[in-house]
């Protein structure tokens, strides 16, 4: 089955109220918010990426998903496949890192031992006093997002071997999930999700789950001076940022004429109706065959 | 590294107090009990099993934590490894049978898509008023435990191609967590665990996190009648039962001479010291190199 068939079959078993459904990226049990994900080499990550930086950024994506409701971490659950020594003891470094910056201690797990290809899993649970779902935002509310859009997919570019800047492959490598900004912002939105798969499909999905269109705003889209200095800042290279993944910064609806309140751009607009549509100063933008990264069938 | 020095090397990361500095099977966050499992064809299932049955063993599993706590069941993550449409449909029906039978429903997840061997992960959550640990056994206690054993690790062998009942290859395959017998004994224990890996590996680990020894009377291990008839009951045929795994039943100390409440049989007593010792009629039985199902490093 795809991944889309596989949750509308999911749909049909005996669900919890607190799995909204199995339309968000997170459930709620009362004040606590769970999120869980499996990567795996080859899918997620690539062979070559430093075993400690898998670490990091398998935390940081489920904390970006806490992030996205506004909830600040609690602890995390992980199931690991055991390796050779250098990179379990690589990942241990890493993990504990990611769990003394980011504020995320360790709750127990499980491990296996297979062969390759190894597949890692992470649940994360967070704790917060509001619910923001990603099917809040409301015809007329301005579309925002945190950060800048692009740097970790140039940063994929890079560590395939393109030369560039440090800074984008970092952004690749170790991403900072939004817990602060989304805490702020959990109080404020009308709807909110993490940008995981790139904007321009984030953002579809942010109206269609909210029964909207929207419309995105390409030269508004925030890019890094180094993302500039390495792609350049033409509709094509506005077009690859707006379409790369990895980049969890944190999408948001707020009343048009709001101030976002945290570090953040105003990228787009929701209007009645429904589906993505893309302008620069040009004029409407053709939208590419493939408006976000996919990870296999993997959201 | 193996599953032990990987998880000494966790204990050095961030952890939460709740993480029982990873002695146990499950964390605690205040009411909430949590669990992880991850499970590989080909070393916790065989491919050839049928997709419902391990459906139900992955929940089933889990959810024998649980009752290892005297927690109720709130619901599951799911992570799934997506793979042809025949298992996947199989799967979930099985999955569907298991949440309604077993009272779990769905609460998320996510899913991947791996070439093989499948890798599949469940985080159970649940609720209980009172901790119960493996490490509270006191000297004197008698050890006791639930239903019978040795019927799953009969069944393997049924699985993989010998003549035996049906009732044991269904306890292989279809485990049923002793949820309710877990919520009576969490408030009369003195510590409790579920049976995975093997009736004496798993009562020696409990006399280990007890700081204790334990001595279990072979002849009063309780055997079913199919396992009677397909093993016999003989000194090799109970050791047989007790060093199998996948029994999911219950293990719990209680003060000497008080009743269990719930349907189970007294195995053996905690007394001070260390060690397992094992008796029959006979007197001290020999025990194996390997005291219990060991799957690969996982426990």
């Amino acid at each position: 089955l795809t991944e889309a068939e596989f949750i509308a079959a999911l749909r049909a078993l005996p669900l919890h109220n607190g799995a909204m459904a199995l339309a968000d990226d997170a459930a709620h049990l009362g004040e606590w918010v769970l999120t869980k994900d499996l990567i795996a080499e080859g899918v997620h990550y690539l062979a070559a990426d430093p075993p400690g930086d898998v670490a990091w950024k398998l935390l940081a994506t489920n904390l970006s998903d806490l992030a996205a409701k506004g909830a600040a971490p609690v602890g995390a659950m992980l199931g690991y496949a055991l390796g050779d020594d250098t990179f379990d003891r690589a990942f241990l470094a890493g993990l504990g890192e990611a769990c003394a910056t980011l504020g995320c201690p360790i709750l127990g797990g499980d491990t296996i031992r297979v062969e390759a290809p190894r597949v890692l899993s992470l649940t994360a649970i967070g704790r917060t006093e509001r619910r923001v779902l990603r099917s809040g935002a409301r015809a007329g509310d301005a579309l925002w997002v945190t950060g800048t859009i692009g740097d970790a997919g140039a940063g994929l570019a890079i560590a395939k071997g393109e030369v560039g800047p440090g800074a984008l492959l970092a952004a690749y490598r170790r991403p900072i999930p939004r817990l602060a900004e989304g805490r702020v912002l959990a109080n404020r939105a009308n709807a909110m999700m993490d940008v995981s798969d790139g904007l321009l499909i984030d953002a579809a999905r942010m109206a269609e789950a909210s029964g909207l269109a929207v419309k995105i705003d390409l030269d508004a889209v925030p890019l890094s001076a180094e993302y500039r200095a390495f792609r350049g800042q033409d509709r094509v290279a506005r077009l690859a940022a707006a379409t790369a993944g990895d980049d969890y910064e944190l999408l948001f609806a707020l009343p048009e004429g709001e101030p976002a309140s945290v570090a953040a751009t105003r990228v787009g607009r929701f209007a009645e109706g429904h589906g993505l549509s893309v302008f620069d100063s040009e004029g409407e933008v053709p939208l590419p065959s493939t408006p976000g990264y996919m990870h296999g069938t993997s959201g």
